[in-house]
């Protein structure tokens, strides 16, 4: 089979295109080729070592998700997988519009990637298992009792960060808050629980998970990225600063 | 339009160019080449992520700058600002001689870069958000009625930095001061009391700014970023002795 | 001699070939060309720096070594070394397919990715130094009467190892257990406590060697180096928790 | 001026080259090619940044040394300069065999680097401001009445030194020292105290500087640079371990 269909009109059943032709383009620009270079970024980065973590790119209607259990810094634009959008979220077996030839199964994120998707309309999330932020997790609301969330205030790189991830840019004076979910053993069963948080922190730009790492959404891929990494760098000056006994909850006057 | 006129002799009003005519060269050490080159090893050290930090440079009469918001390990040539120079400080509104003609804004440094030109007669100025620089911010000078600076003294890497940074160069024997001036909302916000630091502190190389990070310049863009080089390597340095409890203030004898 | 005979028919002796018809390929996954390119990722991870550590990579019936006490980072795939496999583990000098022209001599550590070819079925085996390993061995299980081991739990990134190193995953529930043994002056004596961990042990995946570094294996190159990476993020990040005072024992209920 | 004779017949006094001719070659190992790369690299793990540090590289009667205050990873061949050896080492104005046609000062090391070749017969000398050395030397041997040396024992990598750094290999089972000289507001000054601890210590495989850095040789670049590299792994390990309260001093018995 080497076509672009995805519906066979005898059978009224979805039929999966196995050639390149979805993920081919010379435009670098394009979510199959930038999903293996920034994968290749994002590992030299130590976010996503060991196969673990990725970035899933939304455009308009299809979204592009690279394979689980492959080593990030080497996935090929043959490698990734295409889905139309949208589609439930909640669905056990997904459609897709494009699966690779050889024997690959798609990120065990995807139903994470489209809770931001469908909560928050993003177009980018990225999912990685930064030290910092497992530390930050560990670090942070982790006592009886306490609020599960990371608090950090303060700092110049929360104007890098925007509402909700998606909406108008935080000042220096706005305190940054992401809540922290707990983790469990199988990554598709955080999906409640993330978008349970989605909701309640309507505000947050990302989800922490304890003892794992973090998801980070953006409306492009550029704001997604960026956010990720002003969120990395404050949960790692933050730990700095938690270690060397300074203040993290310190608050500019307006 | 695509020219490099930048008056138009009916109206007398300037006319910007939107070509690339003035950010096009084969010179790999022409600016609208350098910044983007300089701008990605920046990235890859740390100060620059999440779009925060960069560098400006002026070549005699004209000041290239890069874009604001936007990642800065791939900039291009054809995003680059081109500013004539000398004009006012404190302007509302700067004159350009060229911009992209894709949608961007000038960098929200360029009234610090400015004042770095203006004051310090520099060829270069750099911003960073170095963690290095923003932990040195929150261990020195930081208490009540403490002069704010950070202060460092019998290291080596000294003698990498001019007095005031464009000058004869500082030795071994010689104590590293840079003031430190409080962050505010708006970066454009910090251009008076830098230039008010810049004057305070007449042999300084660079101003600190606390939970933000710092600018330096040079008299050259391979100053600007030697001094930068040297300054966050004494940030980093200084705050593991202190974090060690090793004396930061010991000075050799002449 | 350019010949890749293995056995002269005259003297029934083994004829070892010197020319690079063994070593030469043009598939970038061919393991005389992998190893160069792995050692030089392990080298910027600083893994193999001072030409310490390194990989072997068994193709079914051929073992491929590099050289021993070379900068890692700059091998060619002419002074990779190729072995008969199976051969007798405990020999005193080794059958050779091929050997460089050059005079080299094959990694020290031959003994020891032998014994993870033999007792696991390995068909890759990673020596790295990191100071992460190292860190580990001196703070787990060094202290009179303690069983040597690393253990920590409740990581999301134990789910990246697997039982054995060549069994299935670990799951987030499970705790990783990696024995420890003591160093010795020559690498190849701890040819037999390594055979001892790994029988010892017969769950772990690795072997970590006190003051030392760590050994790793998988049934592919790729399962070695991806369990590397989960390993060696493991031992960093469970160091660093322990540096903070964060409980490393902590363990998730099913 | 545009030829290699190094006399002049009717004068008898030395003229200097200044054509590329004795740094330009295809081989990438050549002096003058080497140097640069090694310098890049030596930049991307921080050991040269500023313009600080740097290699110098004696092909027998030839010492290749590269320019004092610049950008160390951005030297080009034709940057090098290149003396006769053997010559005085003590002498104020040394003698060349080629200098850059543009204005460029050979390195301030240079009767650093002179003293490993005369005192050691070393064919590479490198000399890095590492943090790691320099930490070490305000963790070790600073104490009043305290022998000035670094020391550990007990590591593994201790096996990737040479005594004296150009004799035969350290054992797993040795102490590792090295002396600490005390820092001068000029480096050239630093001669004859390096020369001194060269002497005192006649095994030792380098010189600390404190609040400086470290010289290390080896009889090839080679062997300077994984020395180097050895040596610099020694030192931050060191530097943890003590941080985190474990024994550096502990010896394996033979």
């Amino acid at each position: 089979m080497n076509t672009t269909e995805t519906k066979d009109p005898k059978s009224n059943s979805t039929v999966v295109d196995t050639s390149d032709a979805l993920v081919t383009s010379p435009d670098p620009l394009h979510p199959a080729n930038l999903i293996p270079e920034l994968c290749k970024g994002f590992y030299h980065l130590g976010w996503v070592t060991g196969t673990g973590g990725g970035i899933s790119i939304r455009d308009n209607d299809k979204v592009y998700i690279a394979p689980s259990g492959v080593q990030k810094e080497r996935i090929q634009p043959s490698h990734i997988f295409v889905l139309p959008y949208p589609q439930p979220s909640d669905v056990v077996q997904r459609t897709f519009l494009r699966k690779p030839s050889i024997p690959l199964k798609e990120s065990a994120c995807t139903p994470l990637f489209w809770a931001a998707f469908d909560l928050r309309n993003a177009s980018a999330c990225i999912h990685t298992h930064s030290q910092h932020a497992v530390m930050a997790t560990l670090l942070w609301g982790n006592k009886e009792g306490a609020e599960p969330v990371f608090r950090v205030s303060g700092l110049e790189m929360i104007k890098g960060i925007r509402w909700g991830g998606v909406e108008g840019a935080m000042s220096y004076l706005d305190e940054l808050v992401v809540p922290i979910i707990e983790n469990t053993p199988h990554e598709e069963d955080l999906r409640d629980s993330m978008a349970q948080a989605i909701k309640d922190y309507p505000k947050a730009a990302a989800v922490l998970v304890r003892r794992h790492g973090v998801y980070v959404w953006g409306s492009t891929w550029e704001l997604a990225k960026t956010q990720a990494e002003c969120l990395d760098y404050l949960f790692e000056l933050a730990v700095k600063m938690r270690l060397a006994g300074i203040d993290t909850d310190w608050r500019p006057e307006a």
